[in-house]
């Protein structure tokens, strides 16, 4: 008998829409969003403690909110609300109880989960909704710079489990995903900052032009310019899913060439246990790598100097004790099971210019991790 | 902000092989489908024990085999043998020590989780494996019938979960399928049969012809017949894989025009604890949607009448106490729930020429069940 060979296609449609005040009665984009659907349906919410402020009253907005369009939305439950961070990834017990919530309320493939919260948030909610009947619709709504602009908007579910972050997920789009730039208002300075971490990611792989704008905004993205960081997230998030819908979204191949700095930002975050915010911990990545792309020779001095002083403009560390530990460099192996296949990790050849290696030079790395403890201010290596 | 619209694209390939004594040395078909991935590779083996036949030794052949491929296969771990049918698809303990396994011996995305046994037991691997680092690769090895010409060849993986089957799963294509028909071999006569029940089913919907053929060599398939059984599987397994990749793969849409006969199927199987074979509930649910077909005055009695005598004459069911209970009704919005949006079941015009419909008259319904009572042997209901 002949060997059949099966083709299987998909293709997944998602708007990413960018409005203010999104649970305001008047604004239209919650209810388009789901009106888009064709019918009236049922949603849940599920909600980070994070953007539960008081002065924000958010859960009694969302309610109203609910109310004002409930020819269009049927909101079944009481929000459910989740604590932020890693902890939301770490402990079974929130992905069961959104599941379950999946369960008791009918919420059906073309119902919808919505989320709202940061990126951990919205990677267990996701996580939640992509395993319930196989998947039932998930509408994202970022509250954090990290989210926004890069980790709400691709593919990726996630928790963790054996104490490695993401052991769990799948790659599931969501149905849509909403920036409100007005969530970003109750952030801390220190997450506000550690958001642009991974804009300059992007920008050192892909866009050399977006990286001098960076450059220049700088001072005002660090004193909390919302106009900056609009046209910043805005931008990174073009980039990010271009990226997506060129390459290889489902990651089947061995290279991730989005995960610039990302081997030691997860090795970080992890010895740290998660003190470091994700942002933090892809600046001091990212300088990392610059760093050895530079003492290996591959990157000139003026650029890497560049690198590291926009992420110190920004208020992002470019150093932390751990990078000089051994137990770093576990992270390499880690990173390549995560991912599969070959080793292979990003350095620069120049500002949006990367080069893939499958090596690493331990030595050459914790030297570079050492000439990071002397960057600040940044010092000359030579 | 101008809203941003992506668009991903994927596309998956696998090939489904059809051989004979998949773990003789001399059988290269497993060792080809490993080796086309470029490279030695880890593998772990979920063995169904319905395959640990004390006569078959099956356990031995298969580390005899991977020992003969070593330069290929890196068999990383003793295999983890499972208890078949829906018991492994109900305790959460099976999902975890799989994923437990695929931690431990470092399994990634470019190793082999390879599942050997009936439908259940490669459900719930496929959804350990889809869910572990967002998916390590899956080898179908479908022992049973029902799985090797259906459920064994799709996109779908599964564990039960609220008591609710399926509530928890993935759509994940698998890395390759390989249909061994000696497998078969150790099958008890019951579950033999009741693997005819899905080919009966794409027959009816998608092709006459086929149906023709399984008028024909009833008798053979109902004595064990392996040739017979092969050419049946065989044409089962490329209708099902055209309906795949020609329709909506990962069920985005409210129909599945596959289900024919199912949302009674799933019920009756929840009803009777899972003492019925799935196959054995495929074939009442497919008497009783036809002879709903029958009773609404779109399906001719002659039609009718074929259509249950193929069903008997293959040593199937087309009755069951329960289908005359009222909870069985209770499976229309069940099924509904779990594909969402608007009730959509299959009907019979003709054979090989199905026809949606949307709503279902319960009195008919309850009528349609009474009269299947009686139809052992086949009589006629005028």
């Amino acid at each position: 008998m002949e060997t059949i060979h099966q083709t299987v296609r998909t293709e997944f449609h998602y708007p990413v829409h960018f409005t203010r005040r999104v649970f305001e009665a008047g604004n239209t984009v919650l209810r388009d969003v789901i009106a888009s659907s064709g019918s009236r349906r049922r949603a849940i919410f599920v909600v980070d403690e994070g953007v539960c402020t008081p002065e924000r009253n958010f859960l009694q907005q969302l309610e109203s909110y609910c109310h004002a369009h409930s020819d269009v939305i049927e909101n079944v439950a009481a929000p459910i609300v989740v604590t932020g961070g890693e902890a939301v990834k770490n402990g079974s017990e929130y992905v069961a109880f959104v599941r379950s919530a999946v369960n008791t309320y009918g919420i059906c493939r073309h119902s919808f989960v919505v989320a709202v919260g940061g990126g951990a948030v919205l990677d267990m909610a996701g996580y939640a909704a992509a395993t319930s009947h196989r998947g039932v619709r998930l509408i994202r709504l970022p509250s954090t710079v990290l989210a926004q602009n890069d980790s709400g908007l691709g593919v990726k579910t996630s928790v963790n489990r054996f104490n490695k972050k993401n052991f769990l997920g799948t790659f599931t789009p969501a149905f849509a995903v909403i920036n409100d730039l007005e969530l970003l208002e109750s952030l801390s300075d220190r997450d506000w900052r550690s958001g642009a971490a991974e804009a300059v990611k992007v920008a050192l792989i892909k866009d050399t032009a977006f990286f001098e704008s960076i450059e220049e905004s700088a001072a005002a993205l660090m004193h909390r310019d919302a106009y900056a960081m609009e046209r910043l997230i805005y931008r990174c998030a073009q980039l990010h899913l271009q990226h997506i819908s060129g390459g290889d979204p489902f990651e089947t191949g061995s290279s991730r060439p989005l995960d610039f700095g990302h081997w030691a930002a997860h090795k970080l975050e992890q010895l740290t246990n998660y003190h470091l915010r994700h942002g933090e911990a892809v600046a001091i990545g990212i300088a990392l790598d610059v760093t050895y792309s530079y003492l290996t020779g591959i990157l000139s001095e003026d650029s890497w100097t560049r690198i590291i002083r926009v992420l110190l403009d920004l208020g992002l560390p470019v150093y932390a004790p751990e990078l000089e530990t051994r137990d770093l460099l576990a992270g390499l192996p880690e990173f390549r099971e995560h991912l599969g296949g070959q080793l292979t990790i990003l350095l620069l050849r120049e500002i949006g210019d990367p080069v893939e290696v499958h090596e690493v030079d331990t030595q050459k790395m914790m030297e570079s991790a050492l000439a990071l403890s002397q960057c600040a201010p940044v010092c000359s290596l030579k």
